[in-house]
C-alpha cells in the first residue's frame, strides 16, 4: 500500500462568515491547499461536510467545489458522517492513494452553519443522533452528552469543576491561533460561574459552532520524501444511540481505531507528541484520553488537573484552541484537526508551536461517539 | 491496482414502504448481498445516500447501518453526489479494495423519499442543482430537464412523440421485473396523452421517486475467480449549473467517464451487450447514448424510433426497467444498476435476459449531468 504525504494545508478562519458562500469557503481553503502544495491539477475531491443539504440546500459539493476551484471533469464527491465527515474525506484520500489511482488528492471539509434561521442548527445537529431512538424523545445533542457527563460524574466522583482545565487550555491555546473563533483566555471563575446549557455541561464545556473549511493536499510519500507523512489511519464505528452500548462511558470506535492506528505506525500512546481530540464538549475529551490509552478508565479528567494536556505537558491537546475555541464547525473540524498536526509538525504552529514534534495524533468523532476517525501523523527523519 | 468482482448483490424492491424504516431497507439488502455472497463479515460498509439528512432527521448511515448489519466496529461512512450517489459508493469501493487495505467491502443505496410531507421531496431533489444560481430562480429539477428537453427538440428538429419509445420500452422491461415500481406496459397513446409535469415533460417522461436499497458485496477478483468482474470504473463531473456549460446538449461528464471506462476495459461502445442508463427524464437518455458513442449528436432519438434500445436490439438499455419503471430512489439508484448488470451478466435476468450477455455498462448520475459515474462488467470467461 502506497504510503502518504501532506503536502499541502490551507484554511479559512472560523467565524460567522455571513458574507462568504460555502462553495467560496471551500475553494479559499482548496486553492491555499494547493498553492502551499505547488499543485495545479488533482485527480480527485473528497469533501467532508454534515448540513449543506438542510441549511444551505444545496447537495453534491463534490462537482460543485471541483468546479469552482477550476478542476473540471475531475471525480469528486462528498463524504458524510456527522461531525466525522472531514477525516472520513481523508480516509478517502488516503485509499484512493493508496489504490496507485490517483497521484494527488484534495480533501476539503467545509460547513456553513450561521446562515440557518431559528432553531434549525440545533435541528440539523440532532440528526446526527439516532432519529427514531434517540430524536424522537425530544433530546438534543447537547442534552445526550450531559447526560453522559453526569453518568461520569456520579460514577468516578467528579464535580463539574473538575473539567475546567480542558476548557481553560483550549482557551489559552486558542488565543494564539488567528484563525480560532475564540481568541482569549478564560479563568477558573469565569468556567465556574459559564450558564448552564444542559446540566452539567456549561457554555465553557461545549465547543461553539462556526463556519469554516480546511483542507489538505495528499500524495504518494515516495513524490515528497520531506513531507508530513500519514503513519497511521483508522476509521471505527460504534452504536448511534448512547442507550445502546454495553458502556455509555467507553468510546469503543475510539480504543479500536486508536489502537489500530497504534499498530500501523508501529508506536504506541507513549510516542504521541501532541493529540488534537474531539473536545466537542469536555466530557468527549476525558474519555477520549481514557479510551486512546493516555490514562485509566475514570482517570482522565485527572490528565487536566495534572497539567499533562499542557503545552508543555506530557500530552498536550487543542493545541491551536481545538474545537473548543477555534471553534466546531462540524463537517470540517476532522481537517482543521489535521491541518493543526501538519503545521506542528513542521515547526510552523506558531506561538502555538510543540518544542520538538515529532509525531502527531489526531481524532475525530461523529456523534456521540459512533464514527472515530483516528490519524498519526509523523515528520520524516531529516 | 487490485481488480474487483462482484460476489453478492441484494435489493429490496422499489416501492413506497410506508411500514418500512430507512435503516431496516439498506439492513434488508445489505444483508441479502452477504447471504449471496456467503459472506459474514465485511471490513467497510459505504452507503449511497441523498436527502435522508432532511426527509428522515437522520445522518450518519454508515455507522447506523454497520450497526444494524451486526457489522459492529467496521468502517462506514455516507457518499453524496445527489442522485449519483450509490454509483460514488461503489467507486468508494473499488478504490478502498484496490487499496489492498481492505477485503470485503459492502456498498449499499438506500432512500426513503415516501415519508415527506407536501412538497419537501420536490425540494429536497432541487438540491442537486445550484442552490444560488439556479434554485434562486424557483425552478424545479423537472424544470430543468424541460428546458434541456425543449432545446434539444428545438435544435435537432424533434416533437415530444418522437421520445415515446424511451417510455415505452421502460415500461415494457419493468413489467418483467417483480422488484420494479411499475410493471405494466404502456402504449403509443398512453404516452401520448401523458399529462404534462413541465413542457414539454409528460408524466412518461419523467422517473417516479421510490423507496429501496440495493447492495453489491465486493470482493478482490483474484478471490473470486468466476465471479462478475468490474472492468471499467470512473468518475467525472462537470458544472452543477446547466447554464455554466458550453453546450448544455452534451453530458461533458458522461462522455469523459464512459471514455476512461472503455479504456480501461481495452473495449469500445460496439463491445457493449446492454447499457443500464441514467433515465431520470427520456431526455437524459438521449444525452447519455450520444456522449458514450452510441450514437451522434442529434441522433439518440432514432436508437428508440429503430429499436436499437430494445431486448434484441444493438444496444438494449434499461433491460429490467430503468429509472422510468423500476423506480427512481434517488440515491441508490446507481446500485440498482449495477445490479440488474450483475445479474444480466450472471444469466439471471428472468425474463428480462439479454441473451448471451458478456459485458455491460451502467452510467448513474448526479443532478442535470454534474456527477457521472460510469462502470463497465465483464462475465468472466468459463
Amino acid at each position: 500500500m502506497n504510503q502518504v504525504a501532506i503536502l499541502g494545508v490551507g484554511q479559512t478562519p472560523v467565524r460567522e462568515h455571513w458574507d462568504i458562500s460555502i462553495r467560496d469557503l471551500a475553494v479559499h481553503a482548496g486553492r491555499a491547499a494547493m498553492q502551499d502544495a505547488a499543485v495545479t491539477h488533482v485527480d480527485a475531491i473528497y469533501v467532508g461536510n454534515m448540513t449543506s443539504g438542510l441549511i444551505g440546500q444545496q447537495r453534491q459539493l463534490g462537482a460543485l467545489v471541483a468546479d469552482y476551484l477550476g478542476q473540471w471533469g475531475v471525480e469528486a464527491v462528498k463524504m458524510e458522517a456527522a461531525c466525522g465527515s472531514a477525516a472520513s474525506a481523508m480516509r478517502q484520500g488516503l485509499l484512493a492513494i493508496a489504490s496507485g489511482e490517483m497521484e494527488a488528492v484534495l480533501v476539503i471539509g467545509v460547513e456553513k452553519l450561521t446562515e440557518s434561521p431559528g432553531k434549525q442548527t440545533t435541528a440539523a445537529l440532532a440528526t446526527a443522533a439516532d432519529a427514531d431512538y434517540e430524536l424522537v424523545q425530544g433530546v438534543s445533542f447537547v442534552g445526550l452528552n450531559a447526560l453522559v457527563m453526569r453518568r461520569y460524574m456520579h460514577e468516578y466522583g467528579y464535580e463539574r469543576h473538575d473539567f475546567a482545565p480542558f476548557a481553560l487550555n483550549a482557551h489559552a491555546n486558542g488565543a494564539t491561533n488567528p484563525n480560532a473563533l475564540f481568541r482569549q483566555a478564560i479563568n477558573q471563575k469565569m468556567y465556574d460561574e459559564g450558564r448552564i446549557v444542559a446540566d452539567p455541561i456549561s457554555l465553557f464545556d461545549a465547543s461553539p459552532i462556526g463556519d469554516g473549511a480546511a483542507a489538505l493536499l495528499l500524495v504518494p510519500a515516495l513524490k515528497a520524501p520531506h513531507a508530513i507523512r500519514v503513519v497511521g489511519s483508522a476509521a471505527s464505528t460504534d452504536t448511534l444511540a448512547i442507550h445502546d452500548r454495553e458502556d455509555p462511558l467507553w468510546l469503543k470506535a475510539a480504543e479500536q481505531s486508536a489502537n489500530s492506528a497504534y499498530r500501523q505506525a508501529g508506536i504506541g500512546p507513549q510516542d504521541i507528541d501532541l493529540f488534537e481530540l474531539h473536545d466537542a464538549f469536555s466530557i468527549m475529551a476525558v474519555l477520549s484520553l481514557e479510551a486512546c490509552g493516555f490514562a485509566e478508565r475514570g482517570e482522565g479528567v485527572r490528565l487536566g488537573q495534572n497539567g499533562d494536556i499542557l503545552p508543555g505537558g506530557r500530552i498536550p491537546i487543542c493545541t491551536m484552541g481545538g474545537l473548543k475555541a477555534r471553534g466546531h464547525p462540524v463537517g470540517a473540524t476532522g481537517l482543521y484537526q489535521l491541518l493543526e498536526a501538519t503545521l506542528q509538525l513542521r515547526g510552523a504552529a506558531g506561538e502555538a508551536q510543540i518544542d520538538g514534534a515529532r509525531v502527531a495524533m489526531t481524532q475525530n468523532i461523529g456523534g456521540s461517539g459512533a464514527t472515530i476517525v483516528t490519524h498519526i501523523l509523523e515528520r520524516p527523519s531529516p
